[in-house]
């Protein structure tokens, strides 16, 4: 089990250290609904808005349904962060969830799931009466530590944006909404960029979503069983399958080995999940169909539901569509169709794996042309790096409290140039440094970090 | 079951309507740490903050340990509203535990919950990283519908003000709080204005602290089976006792009956514990002890965990007196205890009952003395009451989307004077009208509702 | 916690002592119905039968459904004995139970269970077919220990005959049934008799039954707060209540304090309960009406579901009244209603408690007299006790791998006369010995022991 | 969901009809330990004893530890059968586990569970003191039904003769003990043969054995893909994977569609399974380990946990390796690592199919031959067929309350020649006749029914 470092006794000097590490978040900007690739599906009641603190990135997925559905849940992770799912499990029959909210930010990114109960209070959609109160129901991924040189989280005010911004029929795939910063396969060394992932299927009159925002310790894996997503350990055989890499342990984690190995830092993690039907169902056809499509997931994320997952998955009947007899489709079958959905929406989640600039090793810069570069970069109240020109080369150590990625405190790395404002440093995990007017942005691009010169 | 009344099909149009009730909430003022009666205990690690908004009025209250402690959790009740519970259920063996919050707002107030998290990392006593993470866990009460005309939440620059003020030792009893607006025995017609409770024991080196917000739909109850707090029923024998007005279902309910009777709006419920013991415990033990002393609370509010409850209990040990052998008390001990010590805790939590003002039957006010109070006075965006004078009469009307307690939107009722600004509206619950400079008070004192003039 | 001794790393050691202890059950004679005190109730679909072993006395008791019925468990006891609860809980709308089964004999006696399914399926009213199957359900109280001198325990065949034999309408009060052998108060130091209770309240056609087998480490309480039954420690004072012993405590537990004492071998209990309605209920319903019943008993047995206790209750409905518009009686009012019924049930489960024979001071017998009765007087293969005379004066001392009572291993103790052939030993506990042609008879009545003279 | 047919209102006449079902299981023999491939394994605290009617066939496995160990519980299918699994949730630290027993018989065969505990005490290893209980949990798989002609069930006598013959180290594979009459793959039409299977892992002094009765609606799949067991149907492209069959509904369930299809009679499932380690654990690292283990079967049983499942999955330490510093292997891995020798197990569990004899179209019989066949051949009290011979054929029709395999009641079947006592009934699942003196023997083998000759 986890230690942890804490406070202990002296509680007063704790908080007198305060304010030091207070960060206002009241001047981002929240992005609403950007997207790249999307899945359009035809619901007018499943409504999804997502926003995005780009400084992070961190964002929130806010699934307003247009009246009041019934819910049900299944946790089964073992770090899970969730608001009102008590409230699912004791059991009402009644409809009465009004959004399923998904944030990233760990356990501060709650705030996300009340502000939307906030939102619909204010927008006068809900109010304060008995029966016609918000009910809104949310989980969170871990998106912090070391895969970022910040702690901006999804707050009150990206949440609403997200919730105002809701339409039906669009679902950004990828490193959006509360996938902005996922990650998966940390077990294995993995650490492939991940994000939230969607599918849809229609049968007859019958609808099935499945939606998910996949931050696994476990390798997302393909219906072959082959590896979807992974920053690959050189020595690994280009055919490893996720089974294998299970089936390696524990040789795997001794230093030395030519198989995979799990980095300490990787244990951060919490796939959560919504699955959608529009089928009237009862509380305990419900309930059936979040355990059965929550336990299928261990098909598609590799291992799954570990100490180090919290993994969290909603079910939420529309109760659109009314039962007819006889049935064609029972709701056992409903539940293994929502699974195989639900396979399709984690492969849907995985992005395009960025790769690093390659240094070019006949490109030798000079003392002038490096020397501007070389100063104090600094990315919040704990992440900086000092870089520096010696001997027409460049290196970077962090000065911060933290490390910054293959940055670290303990000593300087070289920068190799790939052009005169791009390095690398190269490794198993892609580091690009590309130096602009008054500011350093690591990694280029939908995951970079931006340093501004002190 | 409930009913509810919703949005419907029609999405787009609810959502027009908006920002038409949005409420601004960050001109109000939090009121910290006030309190008549307190509790005083010995004990550096349970720090206690509360704060109000007087408007509301409505309030939360956070308790804030010195160090990561354990904590458990039995959720009871029919309708509950909660944050992070499953963590605590999915057991981890560690102390992750670093506040517990309780607020009025109903669901809307989880949103205390959320930013006591945030204060911790913004203040710097905890952060983002897997070992250092921020854990806060809540509950609700319900303390809006016709209790209040307005549907001011606690929120969180509310919340966060309160854990800003967190200090040992000092435990406000009674309407403060997130018991700012509790009630109790409303089941039974009651409606007492009810509050936070609390109590501590020491034995030895072995501290045990019992605290809850008692907004119970059933009848707080004495040691000796009498009823602690209620605007009885005027035909009720005197020595009516709680368990004599359970078995006098269901005549009760029935019109005309001369025994207690359940008001229609009286449904609106939740009490929310906390039983806090310096013992080291281990999960099970602590586990234990929430279920045994929560079950125990049916003793001190009968009935208890109904339907219309959303009872909720943590338990937390923060592990500061190791168990040592032979054990003069045993954690069975303990849990009787405690017990014990929460039905205090109950008790402690009800306020003297606020009398109403008694018309003057002599006194005599003429139409010049009752015109310049005539007018329309405005409690909120819903709540509006229209005051005439005819006849050398004073007559209101609620003119809003609610009615205003005794004043009621169907027909005016007659204010009897109590003296020249002060009126009466006679009934088993007391409303006072007291007319101000421009304003209204509907029950002057610590549960006034304020309307100004239009 | 509990510490336990166990067979340890040699196991074949543990398993070469075999056979010696084995009891052979299968010439015990089931008393079926039995009955001194009983409840009449109307209620054709409801049926009770009862059946005891008088040699140990422990004894079972079937409810036994004219359907399949709906049910729903709470449990919340530390040390619960069960069988086929999950099934209840992972929620199948459609009834599927037959019957519930209460027994003694702690763990072994959930025997009982099984053997009502399987009695379903030889008497043809159940069988394989999938939609056909019986489902019974059960839990046990602990009636083993130093209560009695031999480990007989309801067994397959006692349980067939008590589900053979049910009949509508008639619940034997007391110490009948599973309530053969039940304690109440063992915390306090009471160890008074117990048994099982029942409880029905018919009102217009709504019908609710309470059953309950007492098996308390609390005490059993009455409405006004005062004990119900308990071998009160001499130096209490006469009034002492329920609430006093808690608040008393744990002074309570130091030698020489002269309240009361909680004995080290008190520790053996389980209360284990059953709400019957005929109003039809949705699984969420019934799930709050177990809740609330079950929480309600706090009030009735103090304290409640503790670490030593396992208790345990089923909630049922039989659907045979449906829901009519508009409810005169709520399914919240239906919570309130059935605990108060279920408080009758407790306080109807006491019986009343055996006076011991009291030594004639003035009666000496003589050696001649005494000299007869000598020997040793076996009980069961771990008791037994070797009576010896002596100066016209009679002892008695346990040989076996147990004390018997009062008759301990540890020294003799003396036998006083309180006629030629019965004699007592004086105390908190009553302890009569009473000599018979061949063998001895401790606490001649319902609740004696017989050791056979070697 | 399911409906059910029920006895009604009418329970007079149901119960009326009684004995004539009723079968003395008296007279049958237990076949203890009988196995063809073992797995064979280092550890002499995990003792492994099986039993089988072969009249059934059905069965029973007992897991019986050499000490105390501490157990954990996880049910995740709609439909278990269990015994005390609240004890093991309601969370004592203490290692308190004696056994494990799994059985057929669905709920009738939970006697199974009940019948070691009273076997340990009648051997002498526990007994009736607190601290020294005997303690068995158990599971059950539906093994009834269309899929043999009689409902033989694990009772009494059958498990206490596994437990008496449980010896370490060895685990017979297939259709053995619990899994003797266990099918897998029903949801799409493949009705394999099943049983139960075990995987055993050592890494340093560290020990983790899996073991699991796979009675699974969902069909076994290999590590890559493909389907480990099923009478495939005669469409189906060869190299269809169990992800294709998912993917596939719901048309597969259309009537004339090319694929799979699902009987209406193969609901009737269950897979229950048990992971033990020796390393020390806490309560919640057992829980997470049963959690996750559990959740990772839905790789090798595709779908898992539906509604027509009861899945449950026991967990176990016996404690024996201490935790050292620093871990080699974490908890985390446990589960990871664990989870592959389950998967391991669960293709363990997969016997050789057998293949129906096939006809010999050439063969012609005659009366003379066919006639003396002809007769009734009585199965069971409610299974018989009528054989008759006819123009040189032979038929068989089924006479009693149910059909016997694709021998039905509606209509009669051809016997196709074999040989001239041996016969087929051609189909998707193999149908062999033998005739053998004075009997009729269905699929000859280790599945076979026998009948007798009226």
């Amino acid at each position: 089990m986890r230690l942890r470092i804490f406070c202990g006794l002296s509680t007063v000097l704790c908080c007198a250290v305060a304010t030091a590490w207070a960060s206002d978040q009241s001047t981002l900007k929240p992005v609403v609904n950007a997207a790249g690739k999307t899945l359009s599906f035809d619901w007018p009641m499943v409504r999804v808005g997502t926003a995005e603190y780009e400084e992070g990135p961190t964002g929130v997925t806010v699934f307003h349904f247009g009246r009041k559905v019934l819910g049900a849940v299944d946790v089964r992770g073992g770090g899970p962060g969730t608001v009102n799912t008590d409230f699912l499990r004791l059991g009402y029959d009644a409809p009465e969830l009004d959004a399923v909210v998904f944030a990233g930010g760990s356990w501060y990114g709650l705030e996300a799931t009340t502000a939307v109960a906030s939102a619909l209070k204010d927008d006068g959609i809900r109010d304060g009466g008995w029966m016609t109160l918000a009910l809104s129901v949310g989980a969170i991924i871990y998106d912090l530590g070391d895969r970022r040189l910040n702690e901006i989280y999804p707050d009150k005010q990206l949440a609403q944006a997200a919730f105002r911004g809701a339409q039906p029929g669009v679902f950004p795939l990828g490193p959006y909404g509360a996938g902005r910063l996922a990650k998966s396969g940390g077990y294995f060394g993995c650490n492939a960029h991940s994000g939230q992932g969607g599918a849809f299927r229609q049968i007859g009159d019958l609808k099935i979503a499945a939606f998910t925002v996949v931050n696994a310790l476990g390798v997302v894996t393909n219906r072959d069983g082959s590896i979807a997503s992974c920053y690959r350990d050189p020595t690994w055989p280009k055919s490893l399958s996720a089974a294998e890499l299970s089936a390696g342990l524990p040789d795997s984690r001794k230093p030395g080995w030519k198989g995979p190995s799990m980095q300490a830092d990787a244990k951060r993690n919490t796939t959560i999940s919504l699955v959608v039907t529009n089928q009237v169902m009862t509380p305990a056809e419900l309930q059936r169909l979040a355990v059965q499509v929550h336990t299928s997931m261990a098909r598609g994320i590799q291992p799954f539901a570990t100490e180090f997952d919290g993994d969290v998955l909603y079910a939420v009947s529309t109760g659109e569509l009314p039962k007819s007899e006889p049935l064609q489709i029972t709701s056992a079958d409903i539940g293994i169709i929502a699974s195989d959905v639900m396979w399709d929406a984690i492969l849907a989640s995985q992005p395009e794996q960025p790769v690093a600039a390659q240094p070019d090793k006949r490109l030798k810069l000079k003392g002038d042309q490096l020397e501007p570069l070389a100063g104090t970069y600094i990315f919040s109240e704990f992440a900086k790096i000092s870089v520096t020109a010696r001997e027409n080369r460049l290196f970077a150590q962090a000065t911060g409290a933290r490390d910054a990625f293959a940055i670290r405190r303990a000593a300087p790395v070289e920068l190799l140039p790939v052009s005169a404002t791009e390095f690398a440093v190269p490794g198993r995990y892609p580091l690009t440094v590309k130096f602009e007017e008054g500011k350093v942005v690591l990694n280029p691009g939908r995951w970079q970090q931006i340093g501004k010169r002190e």
